[in-house]
Protein backbone atom coordinates (compact mmCIF):
# COMPACT_ATOMS: atom_id res chain seq x y z
CA UNK A 1 0.00 0.00 0.00
CA UNK A 2 1.27 3.59 -0.52
CA UNK A 3 3.49 4.41 2.04
CA UNK A 4 6.80 5.72 2.33
CA UNK A 5 9.35 3.48 0.50
CA UNK A 6 10.96 0.94 2.70
CA UNK A 7 14.52 0.91 1.43
CA UNK A 8 16.70 3.74 -0.16
CA UNK A 9 14.41 6.68 0.44
CA UNK A 10 16.36 9.11 -1.55
CA UNK A 11 14.67 11.91 -2.97
CA UNK A 12 16.48 13.06 -6.36
CA UNK A 13 14.82 16.92 -5.72
CA UNK A 14 15.46 19.10 -9.19
CA UNK A 15 17.78 22.11 -9.77
CA UNK A 16 16.85 25.62 -9.69
CA UNK A 17 19.24 28.38 -11.35
CA UNK A 18 18.51 31.84 -11.19
CA UNK A 19 15.67 31.18 -8.92
CA UNK A 20 16.14 35.90 -8.35
CA UNK A 21 15.11 36.00 -12.10
CA UNK A 22 11.96 38.18 -12.10
CA UNK A 23 11.07 37.66 -15.82
CA UNK A 24 8.15 35.74 -16.72
CA UNK A 25 9.78 32.68 -17.86
CA UNK A 26 10.17 29.25 -16.00
CA UNK A 27 11.88 27.19 -17.94
CA UNK A 28 11.65 24.06 -17.75
CA UNK A 29 14.64 20.89 -18.54
CA UNK A 30 12.98 17.39 -17.63
CA UNK A 31 15.83 15.69 -19.47
CA UNK A 32 18.81 17.32 -18.12
CA UNK A 33 20.43 14.89 -17.08
CA UNK A 34 22.13 11.22 -18.11
CA UNK A 35 23.05 10.81 -14.44
CA UNK A 36 21.91 7.05 -13.73
CA UNK A 37 21.95 6.76 -9.61
CA UNK A 38 23.80 3.61 -8.28
CA UNK A 39 20.77 2.06 -6.91
CA UNK A 40 19.93 1.38 -10.71
CA UNK A 41 23.34 0.03 -11.85
CA UNK A 42 23.63 0.78 -15.38
CA UNK A 43 19.80 -0.94 -16.21
CA UNK A 44 21.44 -3.14 -18.89
CA UNK A 45 23.11 -0.35 -21.02
CA UNK A 46 26.73 0.34 -23.16
CA UNK A 47 28.52 3.37 -21.81
CA UNK A 48 27.73 4.76 -25.17
CA UNK A 49 23.77 3.91 -25.07
CA UNK A 50 24.12 6.19 -21.54
CA UNK A 51 25.17 9.10 -23.39
CA UNK A 52 22.98 8.62 -26.48
CA UNK A 53 19.35 11.01 -26.61
CA UNK A 54 17.74 7.96 -25.37
CA UNK A 55 19.18 8.87 -22.26
CA UNK A 56 18.40 12.68 -21.76
CA UNK A 57 17.91 15.72 -24.49
CA UNK A 58 22.16 16.47 -25.54
CA UNK A 59 22.50 20.40 -25.50
CA UNK A 60 18.85 20.95 -23.91
CA UNK A 61 20.35 22.36 -20.62
CA UNK A 62 23.29 24.08 -21.82
CA UNK A 63 20.66 26.13 -24.30
CA UNK A 64 18.67 26.69 -21.49
CA UNK A 65 20.82 28.19 -19.51
CA UNK A 66 21.70 30.42 -22.49
CA UNK A 67 18.47 31.35 -22.68
CA UNK A 68 17.62 31.64 -18.87
CA UNK A 69 20.67 34.43 -18.59
CA UNK A 70 19.40 36.21 -22.30
CA UNK A 71 15.33 36.11 -20.43
CA UNK A 72 16.04 36.56 -16.84
CA UNK A 73 14.44 33.98 -16.09
CA UNK A 74 14.40 31.03 -13.79
CA UNK A 75 15.52 27.25 -14.96
CA UNK A 76 14.77 24.25 -13.51
CA UNK A 77 15.82 20.62 -14.34
CA UNK A 78 16.06 17.46 -13.49
CA UNK A 79 18.75 15.26 -12.08
CA UNK A 80 17.92 11.83 -13.36
CA UNK A 81 18.19 10.13 -16.59
CA UNK A 82 14.57 9.63 -18.21
CA UNK A 83 15.23 6.07 -18.58
CA UNK A 84 15.03 5.74 -14.86
CA UNK A 85 12.34 7.78 -14.47
CA UNK A 86 11.36 10.25 -17.33
CA UNK A 87 9.48 13.27 -15.47
CA UNK A 88 7.73 14.35 -18.49
CA UNK A 89 5.71 11.04 -18.42
CA UNK A 90 2.59 10.38 -15.64
CA UNK A 91 3.66 7.12 -13.49
CA UNK A 92 1.56 4.84 -15.40
CA UNK A 93 2.64 5.88 -18.70
CA UNK A 94 4.75 3.30 -20.82
CA UNK A 95 6.76 6.04 -21.37
CA UNK A 96 7.57 6.90 -17.78
CA UNK A 97 10.30 3.98 -17.59
CA UNK A 98 10.10 2.68 -20.81
CA UNK A 99 11.17 -0.88 -21.64
CA UNK A 100 12.21 0.19 -24.94
CA UNK A 101 13.63 3.74 -26.36
CA UNK A 102 13.97 3.82 -30.59
CA UNK A 103 15.95 0.92 -31.53
CA UNK A 104 17.13 0.12 -28.12
CA UNK A 105 16.02 -2.30 -25.30
CA UNK A 106 16.47 -1.35 -22.06
CA UNK A 107 17.31 -4.45 -19.63
CA UNK A 108 16.46 -3.24 -16.44
CA UNK A 109 13.17 -1.69 -17.46
CA UNK A 110 11.88 -5.12 -18.75
CA UNK A 111 9.69 -6.10 -15.60
CA UNK A 112 9.19 -3.42 -13.29
CA UNK A 113 6.76 -4.37 -10.49
CA UNK A 114 4.54 -2.22 -8.93
CA UNK A 115 6.66 -1.77 -6.29
CA UNK A 116 9.03 -0.53 -8.38
CA UNK A 117 7.22 1.78 -10.10
CA UNK A 118 5.95 3.13 -6.76
CA UNK A 119 9.62 3.73 -5.22
CA UNK A 120 10.58 5.16 -8.81
CA UNK A 121 7.93 7.40 -8.72
CA UNK A 122 9.19 8.42 -5.09
CA UNK A 123 12.65 8.87 -5.78
CA UNK A 124 12.34 10.97 -8.93
CA UNK A 125 8.91 12.04 -10.11
CA UNK A 126 7.64 13.27 -7.02
CA UNK A 127 10.20 15.99 -5.67
CA UNK A 128 10.79 16.98 -9.56
CA UNK A 129 6.35 17.57 -9.54
CA UNK A 130 7.07 19.19 -6.18
CA UNK A 131 9.75 21.46 -7.09
CA UNK A 132 8.23 22.90 -10.07
CA UNK A 133 4.79 23.37 -8.83
CA UNK A 134 5.94 25.09 -5.66
CA UNK A 135 8.05 27.32 -7.93
CA UNK A 136 5.30 28.07 -10.20
CA UNK A 137 3.06 28.28 -7.27
CA UNK A 138 5.30 31.08 -5.32
CA UNK A 139 5.68 33.10 -8.79
CA UNK A 140 1.57 33.16 -8.81
CA UNK A 141 1.53 33.88 -5.24
CA UNK A 142 3.94 36.90 -5.80
CA UNK A 143 2.00 38.37 -8.77
CA UNK A 144 4.59 36.86 -11.36
CA UNK A 145 2.10 35.50 -13.63
CA UNK A 146 4.65 32.43 -14.97
CA UNK A 147 4.86 31.06 -18.46
CA UNK A 148 6.27 27.55 -19.01
CA UNK A 149 8.52 26.88 -21.47
CA UNK A 150 9.74 23.61 -21.70
CA UNK A 151 13.37 23.04 -23.80
CA UNK A 152 13.92 19.59 -25.18
CA UNK A 153 16.41 18.67 -27.90
CA UNK A 154 15.63 15.60 -30.53
CA UNK A 155 18.30 13.16 -32.36
CA UNK A 156 18.67 14.36 -35.75
CA UNK A 157 18.04 10.39 -37.51
CA UNK A 158 15.35 8.70 -35.49
CA UNK A 159 14.55 4.67 -36.39
CA UNK A 160 16.88 5.28 -39.63
CA UNK A 161 15.23 8.57 -40.59
CA UNK A 162 17.11 11.94 -41.29
CA UNK A 163 14.76 14.38 -39.48
CA UNK A 164 14.56 18.09 -41.17
CA UNK A 165 12.88 19.89 -38.93
CA UNK A 166 15.75 21.66 -36.79
CA UNK A 167 12.93 23.90 -34.26
CA UNK A 168 9.61 21.77 -33.02
CA UNK A 169 7.07 24.02 -30.89
CA UNK A 170 4.54 21.82 -29.77
CA UNK A 171 1.32 22.66 -28.11
CA UNK A 172 -1.49 21.05 -25.77
CA UNK A 173 -4.84 22.75 -25.04
CA UNK A 174 -3.76 26.44 -25.22
CA UNK A 175 -2.03 26.92 -28.34
CA UNK A 176 -1.74 30.93 -28.38
CA UNK A 177 2.32 30.95 -27.01
CA UNK A 178 3.42 27.92 -29.35
CA UNK A 179 1.67 29.81 -32.62
CA UNK A 180 2.86 32.91 -31.81
CA UNK A 181 6.65 31.63 -30.80
CA UNK A 182 6.21 29.94 -34.53
CA UNK A 183 5.56 32.90 -36.49
CA UNK A 184 7.99 34.79 -34.56
CA UNK A 185 10.67 31.94 -35.75
CA UNK A 186 9.44 32.54 -39.14
CA UNK A 187 10.54 36.27 -39.56
CA UNK A 188 13.37 36.26 -36.97
CA UNK A 189 15.49 33.52 -37.53
CA UNK A 190 16.16 30.65 -40.56
CA UNK A 191 15.60 27.51 -38.60
CA UNK A 192 13.22 25.01 -40.39
CA UNK A 193 10.50 25.82 -37.86
CA UNK A 194 7.18 23.57 -37.37
CA UNK A 195 4.32 23.56 -35.05
CA UNK A 196 3.88 20.27 -33.55
CA UNK A 197 6.74 18.72 -35.05
CA UNK A 198 8.90 16.19 -34.36
CA UNK A 199 6.00 15.29 -32.20
CA UNK A 200 2.97 16.26 -30.83
CA UNK A 201 0.41 16.02 -27.98
CA UNK A 202 -1.16 13.06 -29.16
CA UNK A 203 2.18 11.21 -28.55
CA UNK A 204 1.54 11.63 -24.65
CA UNK A 205 4.73 14.42 -24.46
CA UNK A 206 3.28 17.10 -22.97
CA UNK A 207 2.55 15.82 -19.41
CA UNK A 208 4.27 18.65 -17.83
CA UNK A 209 2.22 21.23 -19.61
CA UNK A 210 -0.65 19.70 -18.57
CA UNK A 211 0.03 19.15 -15.22
CA UNK A 212 1.89 21.89 -14.42
CA UNK A 213 0.67 25.16 -16.65
CA UNK A 214 -2.52 24.17 -18.27
CA UNK A 215 -4.77 24.22 -14.87
CA UNK A 216 -3.44 27.28 -13.64
CA UNK A 217 -4.32 29.05 -17.02
CA UNK A 218 -0.64 29.56 -17.65
CA UNK A 219 0.56 30.34 -21.38
CA UNK A 220 2.73 27.49 -22.60
CA UNK A 221 4.73 25.77 -24.52
CA UNK A 222 6.93 22.93 -25.36
CA UNK A 223 10.33 23.45 -27.73
CA UNK A 224 12.19 20.68 -29.23
CA UNK A 225 15.57 21.55 -30.89
CA UNK A 226 17.33 19.36 -32.91
CA UNK A 227 20.28 18.12 -30.88
CA UNK A 228 22.93 18.40 -33.90
CA UNK A 229 22.43 22.24 -34.19
CA UNK A 230 23.16 22.44 -30.27
CA UNK A 231 26.11 19.84 -29.73
CA UNK A 232 28.83 22.51 -28.28
CA UNK A 233 28.69 25.24 -25.71
CA UNK A 234 29.25 27.78 -28.49
CA UNK A 235 26.40 26.05 -30.73
CA UNK A 236 23.95 26.21 -27.27
CA UNK A 237 24.88 29.91 -27.19
CA UNK A 238 24.65 30.77 -30.72
CA UNK A 239 20.93 29.11 -30.75
CA UNK A 240 20.47 31.21 -27.01
CA UNK A 241 21.01 34.25 -29.16
CA UNK A 242 18.47 33.37 -32.05
CA UNK A 243 15.83 31.77 -29.81
CA UNK A 244 15.78 34.85 -26.96
CA UNK A 245 14.43 37.36 -28.48
CA UNK A 246 11.70 34.70 -30.37
CA UNK A 247 10.41 34.01 -27.34
CA UNK A 248 10.57 37.32 -25.93
CA UNK A 249 8.75 38.38 -28.98
CA UNK A 250 6.37 35.12 -28.66
CA UNK A 251 5.16 36.49 -25.40
CA UNK A 252 4.45 40.18 -26.59
CA UNK A 253 2.20 38.30 -29.08
CA UNK A 254 0.07 36.83 -26.60
CA UNK A 255 -0.09 39.91 -24.01
CA UNK A 256 -1.07 42.19 -27.15
CA UNK A 257 -3.77 39.68 -27.80
CA UNK A 258 -4.63 39.20 -24.48
CA UNK A 259 -5.27 42.97 -24.38
CA UNK A 260 -7.12 43.04 -27.39
CA UNK A 261 -9.87 40.36 -26.42
CA UNK B 1 11.57 36.93 -4.63
CA UNK B 2 10.63 33.44 -4.20
CA UNK B 3 12.61 31.74 -1.46
CA UNK B 4 12.19 30.16 1.90
CA UNK B 5 9.69 32.05 4.21
CA UNK B 6 11.74 34.08 6.70
CA UNK B 7 9.42 34.29 9.73
CA UNK B 8 7.29 30.98 10.77
CA UNK B 9 8.59 28.18 8.24
CA UNK B 10 5.54 25.87 9.97
CA UNK B 11 3.60 23.67 6.82
CA UNK B 12 -0.02 22.85 7.85
CA UNK B 13 0.06 19.25 6.80
CA UNK B 14 -3.12 17.71 4.90
CA UNK B 15 -4.32 14.88 7.39
CA UNK B 16 -4.43 11.42 5.56
CA UNK B 17 -7.25 8.82 6.87
CA UNK B 18 -7.49 5.29 6.20
CA UNK B 19 -4.70 4.73 3.44
CA UNK B 20 -4.35 1.44 3.74
CA UNK B 21 -7.81 1.47 2.05
CA UNK B 22 -7.65 -0.43 -1.94
CA UNK B 23 -11.08 1.06 -3.26
CA UNK B 24 -10.48 2.99 -5.91
CA UNK B 25 -12.12 6.41 -4.62
CA UNK B 26 -9.94 9.11 -2.96
CA UNK B 27 -11.93 11.39 -0.88
CA UNK B 28 -10.97 14.86 -0.44
CA UNK B 29 -11.94 17.68 1.92
CA UNK B 30 -10.78 20.72 1.41
CA UNK B 31 -12.91 22.28 4.14
CA UNK B 32 -12.97 20.04 6.80
CA UNK B 33 -11.72 22.00 9.26
CA UNK B 34 -11.80 25.54 10.62
CA UNK B 35 -8.68 25.91 12.60
CA UNK B 36 -7.24 29.15 12.49
CA UNK B 37 -3.80 29.06 13.57
CA UNK B 38 -2.18 31.29 16.34
CA UNK B 39 0.15 33.41 13.63
CA UNK B 40 -3.30 34.97 12.44
CA UNK B 41 -5.09 36.06 15.54
CA UNK B 42 -8.78 35.51 14.79
CA UNK B 43 -8.75 37.38 11.83
CA UNK B 44 -11.01 40.19 13.04
CA UNK B 45 -13.70 37.61 13.48
CA UNK B 46 -16.30 36.85 16.05
CA UNK B 47 -16.13 33.19 17.95
CA UNK B 48 -19.58 32.96 16.58
CA UNK B 49 -18.00 34.01 12.66
CA UNK B 50 -15.05 31.56 12.92
CA UNK B 51 -17.87 28.82 13.22
CA UNK B 52 -20.14 29.46 10.47
CA UNK B 53 -19.87 27.94 7.29
CA UNK B 54 -17.82 30.71 5.82
CA UNK B 55 -15.11 29.38 8.03
CA UNK B 56 -15.09 25.72 6.76
CA UNK B 57 -17.64 22.89 5.43
CA UNK B 58 -19.83 21.54 8.89
CA UNK B 59 -20.82 17.99 8.46
CA UNK B 60 -17.96 17.58 5.11
CA UNK B 61 -15.52 15.61 6.97
CA UNK B 62 -17.87 13.62 9.21
CA UNK B 63 -19.37 12.51 5.99
CA UNK B 64 -16.27 12.21 4.55
CA UNK B 65 -15.34 9.50 6.99
CA UNK B 66 -18.49 7.71 6.63
CA UNK B 67 -17.97 7.20 2.95
CA UNK B 68 -14.11 6.38 3.54
CA UNK B 69 -15.13 3.81 5.61
CA UNK B 70 -18.55 2.31 3.75
CA UNK B 71 -16.11 3.08 0.53
CA UNK B 72 -12.80 1.45 1.64
CA UNK B 73 -11.37 4.57 0.26
CA UNK B 74 -8.45 6.74 1.49
CA UNK B 75 -9.94 9.88 3.02
CA UNK B 76 -7.73 13.29 2.68
CA UNK B 77 -8.44 16.73 4.46
CA UNK B 78 -7.02 19.81 5.01
CA UNK B 79 -6.27 21.26 8.65
CA UNK B 80 -7.04 25.01 8.51
CA UNK B 81 -9.65 26.92 7.94
CA UNK B 82 -10.32 28.48 4.11
CA UNK B 83 -10.17 31.98 5.72
CA UNK B 84 -6.61 31.36 6.09
CA UNK B 85 -6.36 29.64 3.16
CA UNK B 86 -8.81 28.18 0.99
CA UNK B 87 -6.97 24.99 -0.62
CA UNK B 88 -9.91 24.63 -3.69
CA UNK B 89 -8.30 27.75 -5.01
CA UNK B 90 -4.93 28.99 -7.08
CA UNK B 91 -2.82 31.54 -5.37
CA UNK B 92 -4.13 34.11 -7.21
CA UNK B 93 -8.05 33.83 -7.47
CA UNK B 94 -9.31 36.43 -4.64
CA UNK B 95 -11.34 33.76 -2.77
CA UNK B 96 -7.86 31.86 -2.09
CA UNK B 97 -7.76 34.54 1.12
CA UNK B 98 -11.27 36.12 0.79
CA UNK B 99 -11.75 39.81 1.80
CA UNK B 100 -15.51 38.83 2.13
CA UNK B 101 -17.45 35.81 2.07
CA UNK B 102 -21.01 36.15 1.88
CA UNK B 103 -22.24 38.91 4.12
CA UNK B 104 -18.83 39.10 5.94
CA UNK B 105 -16.17 40.75 5.96
CA UNK B 106 -12.60 39.33 6.82
CA UNK B 107 -10.78 41.98 8.57
CA UNK B 108 -7.71 39.87 8.74
CA UNK B 109 -7.80 39.37 4.90
CA UNK B 110 -8.48 42.97 3.95
CA UNK B 111 -5.13 43.57 2.71
CA UNK B 112 -3.16 41.15 1.61
CA UNK B 113 0.91 41.94 0.54
CA UNK B 114 2.85 39.52 -1.77
CA UNK B 115 4.69 38.66 0.70
CA UNK B 116 1.75 37.54 2.93
CA UNK B 117 0.08 35.70 0.25
CA UNK B 118 3.72 33.95 -0.76
CA UNK B 119 3.86 32.73 3.00
CA UNK B 120 0.24 31.08 3.54
CA UNK B 121 0.95 30.06 -0.03
CA UNK B 122 3.93 28.06 1.29
CA UNK B 123 2.31 27.34 4.69
CA UNK B 124 -0.93 26.34 3.67
CA UNK B 125 -1.50 25.24 0.14
CA UNK B 126 1.59 23.94 -0.68
CA UNK B 127 1.82 21.01 1.57
CA UNK B 128 -1.77 20.49 0.62
CA UNK B 129 -1.44 20.17 -2.97
CA UNK B 130 1.83 18.22 -2.58
CA UNK B 131 -0.39 15.75 -0.48
CA UNK B 132 -2.96 15.12 -2.62
CA UNK B 133 -0.73 15.29 -5.64
CA UNK B 134 1.00 12.83 -3.53
CA UNK B 135 -1.61 10.51 -2.73
CA UNK B 136 -3.03 10.42 -6.14
CA UNK B 137 0.54 9.71 -8.06
CA UNK B 138 1.67 6.85 -5.97
CA UNK B 139 -1.36 5.02 -6.58
CA UNK B 140 -1.09 5.85 -10.26
CA UNK B 141 2.11 3.99 -10.00
CA UNK B 142 0.41 1.17 -8.46
CA UNK B 143 -1.86 0.47 -10.95
CA UNK B 144 -4.88 1.65 -8.62
CA UNK B 145 -6.46 3.50 -10.79
CA UNK B 146 -7.73 6.16 -9.06
CA UNK B 147 -11.01 8.32 -8.43
CA UNK B 148 -11.33 11.82 -7.28
CA UNK B 149 -14.27 12.87 -5.14
CA UNK B 150 -14.42 15.89 -3.36
CA UNK B 151 -16.85 16.48 -0.36
CA UNK B 152 -18.25 19.94 0.71
CA UNK B 153 -21.23 21.06 2.49
CA UNK B 154 -23.17 24.51 1.91
CA UNK B 155 -25.28 26.64 3.99
CA UNK B 156 -29.26 26.65 3.51
CA UNK B 157 -29.62 29.83 3.53
CA UNK B 158 -27.16 32.36 1.15
CA UNK B 159 -27.62 35.72 0.72
CA UNK B 160 -30.58 35.81 2.87
CA UNK B 161 -32.12 33.48 -0.03
CA UNK B 162 -33.43 29.55 1.08
CA UNK B 163 -31.67 27.11 -1.45
CA UNK B 164 -33.88 24.30 -2.11
CA UNK B 165 -30.81 21.89 -3.79
CA UNK B 166 -30.19 19.02 -1.10
CA UNK B 167 -27.39 17.75 -2.81
CA UNK B 168 -25.17 19.47 -6.00
CA UNK B 169 -22.76 17.24 -8.07
CA UNK B 170 -20.66 19.72 -9.81
CA UNK B 171 -17.74 18.75 -12.75
CA UNK B 172 -15.34 20.65 -14.81
CA UNK B 173 -14.16 19.74 -18.06
CA UNK B 174 -15.12 15.76 -17.24
CA UNK B 175 -18.95 15.18 -16.64
CA UNK B 176 -18.83 11.94 -17.00
CA UNK B 177 -18.79 10.64 -13.43
CA UNK B 178 -20.74 13.75 -12.04
CA UNK B 179 -23.82 12.87 -14.50
CA UNK B 180 -23.65 9.04 -13.54
CA UNK B 181 -23.75 9.94 -9.86
CA UNK B 182 -26.77 12.63 -10.80
CA UNK B 183 -28.70 9.97 -12.74
CA UNK B 184 -28.01 7.30 -9.75
CA UNK B 185 -28.62 9.50 -7.31
CA UNK B 186 -32.44 10.18 -8.65
CA UNK B 187 -32.63 6.38 -8.62
CA UNK B 188 -31.91 5.31 -5.32
CA UNK B 189 -32.47 8.77 -2.95
CA UNK B 190 -35.22 11.03 -2.26
CA UNK B 191 -32.45 13.68 -2.08
CA UNK B 192 -33.33 17.03 -4.37
CA UNK B 193 -30.16 16.12 -6.27
CA UNK B 194 -28.61 18.66 -9.11
CA UNK B 195 -26.18 18.87 -11.58
CA UNK B 196 -24.20 22.03 -11.26
CA UNK B 197 -25.63 23.04 -8.38
CA UNK B 198 -25.41 25.39 -5.51
CA UNK B 199 -22.31 26.28 -7.32
CA UNK B 200 -20.73 25.29 -11.07
CA UNK B 201 -16.87 25.35 -12.19
CA UNK B 202 -18.13 28.78 -14.02
CA UNK B 203 -17.49 30.26 -10.30
CA UNK B 204 -14.05 29.09 -10.04
CA UNK B 205 -14.96 26.35 -7.26
CA UNK B 206 -12.89 23.17 -9.55
CA UNK B 207 -9.75 24.36 -8.85
CA UNK B 208 -8.87 20.75 -7.01
CA UNK B 209 -10.55 18.90 -10.04
CA UNK B 210 -8.80 21.14 -12.51
CA UNK B 211 -5.03 20.38 -10.87
CA UNK B 212 -5.21 17.05 -9.22
CA UNK B 213 -7.40 15.12 -11.53
CA UNK B 214 -7.97 16.38 -14.83
CA UNK B 215 -4.10 16.34 -15.99
CA UNK B 216 -4.48 12.58 -15.23
CA UNK B 217 -7.32 11.76 -17.11
CA UNK B 218 -8.63 10.45 -13.67
CA UNK B 219 -12.86 10.36 -13.44
CA UNK B 220 -13.65 13.07 -10.70
CA UNK B 221 -16.83 15.15 -8.82
CA UNK B 222 -17.41 17.63 -6.37
CA UNK B 223 -19.85 17.05 -4.12
CA UNK B 224 -21.95 19.12 -2.20
CA UNK B 225 -24.16 18.65 0.49
CA UNK B 226 -26.64 21.03 2.45
CA UNK B 227 -25.32 21.02 5.68
CA UNK B 228 -28.75 21.59 7.53
CA UNK B 229 -28.77 17.72 6.52
CA UNK B 230 -25.33 16.40 8.04
CA UNK B 231 -25.36 18.38 11.24
CA UNK B 232 -24.94 15.43 13.79
CA UNK B 233 -23.12 12.93 14.01
CA UNK B 234 -25.70 10.57 13.58
CA UNK B 235 -26.93 12.80 10.63
CA UNK B 236 -23.77 12.33 8.69
CA UNK B 237 -24.06 8.74 9.03
CA UNK B 238 -27.23 8.49 7.82
CA UNK B 239 -26.27 10.70 4.57
CA UNK B 240 -22.99 8.50 4.33
CA UNK B 241 -25.54 5.32 4.31
CA UNK B 242 -27.37 6.94 1.60
CA UNK B 243 -24.68 8.27 -0.57
CA UNK B 244 -22.03 5.14 -0.33
CA UNK B 245 -23.77 3.10 -3.18
CA UNK B 246 -24.94 5.96 -4.75
CA UNK B 247 -20.76 6.69 -5.35
CA UNK B 248 -20.30 2.69 -6.10
CA UNK B 249 -23.30 2.56 -8.42
CA UNK B 250 -22.00 5.90 -10.40
CA UNK B 251 -18.78 4.33 -10.59
CA UNK B 252 -19.87 1.31 -12.36
CA UNK B 253 -21.71 3.19 -14.87
CA UNK B 254 -18.29 5.07 -15.74
CA UNK B 255 -16.79 1.66 -15.96
CA UNK B 256 -19.46 0.14 -18.12
CA UNK B 257 -19.64 2.89 -20.43
CA UNK B 258 -15.67 3.18 -20.46
CA UNK B 259 -15.48 -0.71 -21.83
CA UNK B 260 -18.88 -0.21 -24.30
CA UNK B 261 -16.37 2.89 -25.63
Amino acid sequence: MPSEPKHDATRFLPVIENEAATGRFILVCEHASNMVPARWGDLGLSAEQRTAHIAWDPGALGLARGLAQRLDAVLIHAPVSRLVYDCNRAPDMVGAMPARSEVHDIPGNAVISPQERLARTEAVYLPWAEGLHGLIARRIALGLQPVIVTIHSFTPVYFGKQRHVEFGIIHDADASLAVAIHTVAGKLTKLNAQLNAPYSAADDVTHTLRVQATPYGLPNAMLEIRNDLIATPEAENAMADQLAPVLNMGLVEIQKQAKAS
